[in-house]
C-alpha cells in the first residue's frame, strides 16, 4: 500500500462539525447565500422532457455541450479567448489536478508552486510521487527571476499557481509578471497550471486577464462553479492547449467515465435561465463587508507584532503571528473556546512557518465573525 | 506526457450518436426504464428545507450518512454483511478502479484478471503503469488452480474480478470457486477486487452471495447504482477492509474532494421513498425478455460455426464467430448497415481473439433488437 497523507483541512472539517463551533477554517462559500429556489428549479428541468432521460444515461467524458459552450462564452468576456472544444468539465477544480498529475507527471518529475500555496494540489503532486520545490515570491506572487532560476536549476514539468487571490495569501500575481512567467514557460516547455476557483470574487481594484490568457501552448486554466455558485454541485472545468486536452480526456475516462449528466445539464440550465453576474454581484457585497468587519477587529484580536494580509478578493486572510509564535499549539487552545482556523504549516511544500494561519472571512456573517474573533483573542491570550 | 489509449467502447459511442444507428455497443441501461418522476422527485426533496443548502455545500469525504446506511443494509440483505463504516462513496463505480490502482499498486506492480475483462479496468491498471496478467478459465469462471499457479509464478498484488455476470462474457464464478479464490487471497495476502455492478440483474438461478462475503480481509467489493437505477448520477461505492479504507478515502480526497452532494442526497431520498425492489423487477423482466429476443435469433444471423453465450444475468452475450473471422473487420460493414457492437480484442489484457465480439441486449426494445439484429445479419453476409 501506498503511504498517504491526510489534508488537515478536510480532518479539521470534522472538528468543525459541533454547532457550537465558528469555524474560519474551511474555504466553505456562505450557505444562506446559495440560490436554492434556482437550483431546485434547475434540477427540475434537467428532469423533465424531452431530456430527462438524456439527463440520467452515460454521456461524453468531455461533458455538457450547453455547459461547455456557457463556459467558453464566459471565459471569453474574462479576457481568454475560449471554444468549447477547448473544455473539458471536471468533477470540481479539485479533479483536474489529478488528471493532470496522473497525465503529465512521472514519478520523481518536479513541481515548481509558490509557498505557501494550496494543501490539496501539494497532496496531489505528492501521490503523484513528484518532488516539489518553491519558486520565492514576494507580495505580488512569484517572481520571475526566481521561476527562471528554478527552471535553470530544477527543470521543473510543471509549475502550479493560484495566480489571483491565491490560497492561503491572497495574493495577485501582476500582469507583467504573468506575461513573464508565460514567456518563460514557453521558452523552457514548462506546463503551467493555472487555478482559478476564486478571480470572480473581486472586491476592489480591476481585474486582470487569466494567466492562460498569455500562452496558448503553455497554460491549462483551471476554473469551477464552487465559489460562484455551489460547491456540492462538483462542477469544474479545465482548458487546456491542443495537444495535451485529448491525454487528459482519456484520463478522466479511466478516473470516472465523465461528471455526474445531470448535476452538469442542471448548470446548463441554471445559467440559461438566471443573471450569474447578479448573483456574484451579491457574493461580492457580502464577502467585502464581511473581509472589511475582520480586518477591522484583527488589530485588538491579534498579539502585538503580528501581521495579515487584507485581500483585493478571494476567502482568505493570512495571517503572520509573531516570532516564536506556534498556531498548532494557538489551535488545540482555540478549539476549547469554539474557535477555528488552519494554521499554516500545512501550505508549505518545503520549510514551514509555524507562527502562519489561514482565516476564512466567507463562511460567516458579521456578528458570528465579531464572536468568533472575540473567542481568538481569547485563545490567544491564555 | 504519458502514454495513453483510449478506450474502444467510448469512441464508438461518438459513431453510434447517428439516431439511425442501433447500437448494441456500449453497456446502456433501457432509457424507457429510467424512474424519471422517482428522480425527479428526488431532487426536488433533496434541494427543500430544511436540508437544501447543507445540500449545496462542501461534504465529507466518505460520503452522505443516509446514503452509506441504505448501501450497508441493502448489501446485508444481500449475504454481504455491512456497517456503513465499511464503505466509502464513489464517483461511479469506475471512480473506485482508479482509487484502488492509485492506492494499491506501484509502477510494475502485477494485476492478475480473468480474460477477456472489462476493458476500462484493463485500462485503468495499464496507466497506473501495473503489469497484466491473465488467470486461465472456463465456463464457470477463473480455475482456483490456476490462480494458484499465477500467485506462484507471477506474485500479484491484485486480481481483478467481475464474479457476476461477467463483463464481456456474462459468465459468474460458482460459489465453491469464490470461497477458493478467498482462501487463496488470505494465504497470499493478495488483494481481490470484486466489481459488481450486474449482480443484481439476474433473470434466471439462484443468486450467490458476494465473493467479499467469503473474506474480511483481502477483498474490496464494488458496487453502483448505474446499472439499477440510472449511470448518469454517476453514483457507486466500494465496501473495503479497514486495513485499506482509510488510505482509499484519503485518496479519493485528493480524486476529486467527495461524490457531488446533492446527487448522494437525491439518491437517499429517493431510495427511502421508492421500492427498488419493484424496479429491479421491472428491469428484471424487461432485460430478460431483450435476452431471449437475442438468443432466439442468433442461430439465423450468425454464420455457421459460430458460438455465444446464454448469461444468467448482466447485459452483455459474448459471440465467437467461426474460426479466421476478424469482428473488427464486420464492424466497419456493420456500421455502413447503421449497426454497431464491440469487437472482443479490447476486452484480452494478453492475447486477444480476434473472432469474438460483445453484444448488448438491456439498451433497445424487442423491436430493435429484432431490427438491428437483421441488420447484423446482412453485414456478416457481406
Amino acid at each position: 500500500m501506498r503511504p498517504v497523507q491526510s489534508s488537515p483541512v478536510r480532518d479539521l472539517l470534522e472538528l468543525t462539525k459541533d454547532p457550537g463551533m465558528i469555524s474560519f477554517a474551511g474555504g466553505l462559500p456562505a450557505p444562506e447565500l446559495f440560490d436554492v429556489d434556482g437550483w431546485r428549479a434547475a434540477f427540475a428541468d434537467a428532469l423533465s422532457e424531452p431530456h430527462a432521460r438524456r439527463h440520467l444515461q452515460y454521456a461524453p467524458t468531455e461533458g455538457d455541450p450547453a455547459l461547455r459552450a456557457w463556459i467558453a462564452d464566459r471565459q471569453t468576456s474574462r479576457g481568454l479567448p475560449t471554444e468549447p472544444t477547448d473544455l473539458l468539465v471536471t468533477t470540481g477544480s479539485q479533479q483536474a489536478l489529478t488528471l493532470i498529475a496522473a497525465a503529465l507527471l512521472t514519478p520523481g518529475a518536479v513541481v515548481a508552486v509558490e509557498e505557501p500555496t494550496y494543501l490539496a494540489a501539494l497532496q496531489c503532486f505528492r501521490m503523484a510521487d513528484a518532488r516539489i520545490v518553491a519558486v520565492a515570491g514576494d507580495e505580488q506572487g512569484i517572481l520571475p527571476e526566481a521561476l527562471a532560476e528554478v527552471i535553470e536549476r530544477e527543470h521543473p514539468t510543471l509549475l502550479y499557481l493560484v495566480p489571483t487571490f491565491a490560497n492561503p495569501t491572497g495574493r495577485t500575481l501582476t500582469a507583467d509578471r504573468r506575461a513573464a512567467v508565460a514567456a518563460l514557460a514557453e521558452a523552457n516547455d514548462l506546463w503551467v497550471v493555472e487555478d482559478d476557483p476564486y478571480g470572480e470574487l473581486r472586491y476592489r481594484g480591476t481585474p486582470l486577464a487569466p494567466l492562460a490568457a498569455d500562452s496558448d501552448t503553455r497554460v491549462i486554466n483551471l476554473g469551477s462553479l464552487s465559489k460562484i455558485c455551489a460547491p456540492g454541485l462538483r462542477l469544474g472545468w479545465l482548458r487546456a492547449p491542443a495537444s495535451v486536452l485529448p491525454t487528459l480526456v482519456v484520463t478522466k475516462q479511466a478516473a470516472d467515465l465523465h461528471t455526474s449528466t445531470v448535476d452538469q445539464a442542471a448548470a446548463a440550465s441554471y445559467l440559461a435561465a438566471n443573471d450569474l453576474e447578479a448573483h456574484i454581484a451579491t457574493l461580492r457585497d457580502a464577502y467585502r463587508t464581511r473581509r472589511d468587519a475582520m480586518v477591522e477587529l484583527l488589530p485588538e484580536v491579534l498579539p502585538a507584532g503580528s501581521r495579515w494580509t487584507d485581500p483585493d478578493g478571494g476567502m482568505f486572510i493570512w495571517v503572520r503571528l509573531p516570532d516564536g509564535a506556534d498556531s498548532e499549539t494557538t489551535l488545540r487552545v482555540a478549539l476549547g473556546e469554539q474557535v477555528a482556523f488552519v494554521p499554516g504549516t500545512a501550505f508549505y511544500a518545503t520549510t514551514p512557518d509555524p507562527a502562519t494561519l489561514r482565516l476564512s472571512f466567507t463562511t460567516n456573517t458579521t456578528a458570528e465573525i465579531t464572536k468568533g474573533l472575540h473567542r481568538l483573542a481569547t485563545a490567544l491570550r491564555r
